[in-house]
């Protein structure tokens, strides 16, 4: 079973690789471009076959490991 | 118009830091990981409002900057 884990900045978190690639953008020539935020995508790949369960231990691995929960957010999709 | 591209290392080439991650879910008692790849997501506010030629100017902007297509492959997805 595959899952896929969205890593992104909160909101009202600064966000300096984002703004740096808006900026790069412009400089390209891209100027319809108002906004950006970068985060992470994380694809696992899990043995288990219950998507309810797996999803369960996926949101455990993001409160452990794979975000930041102070200053980012996370999405689990069961794929 | 809202974007969003996930950009991740092609099938075949190493992706060191997705390893990094499974060991590290593996210490810390996850055991049903196989395998881990991460890569990135970038959000993209578009002023552009026909989601064809939003697609199209986000597929060029990948191919200039934002993916090395050498290594990397993207999908654009419009929102």
């Amino acid at each position: 079973m595959k899952a896929r884990v969205h890593v992104m900045l909160k909101d009202g978190v600064l966000d300096p690789q984002g703004e740096a690639v808006k900026h790069a953008l412009g400089t390209l020539g891209f100027s319809g471009v108002a906004g950006v935020r970068q985060g992470k995508v994380i694809d696992l790949d899990l043995t288990a076959t219950d998507a309810a369960a797996a999803e369960a231990e996926v949101r455990v691995m993001c409160e452990k490991l794979l975000a930041n929960t102070v200053i980012e957010k996370f999405t689990v999709e069961i794929l």
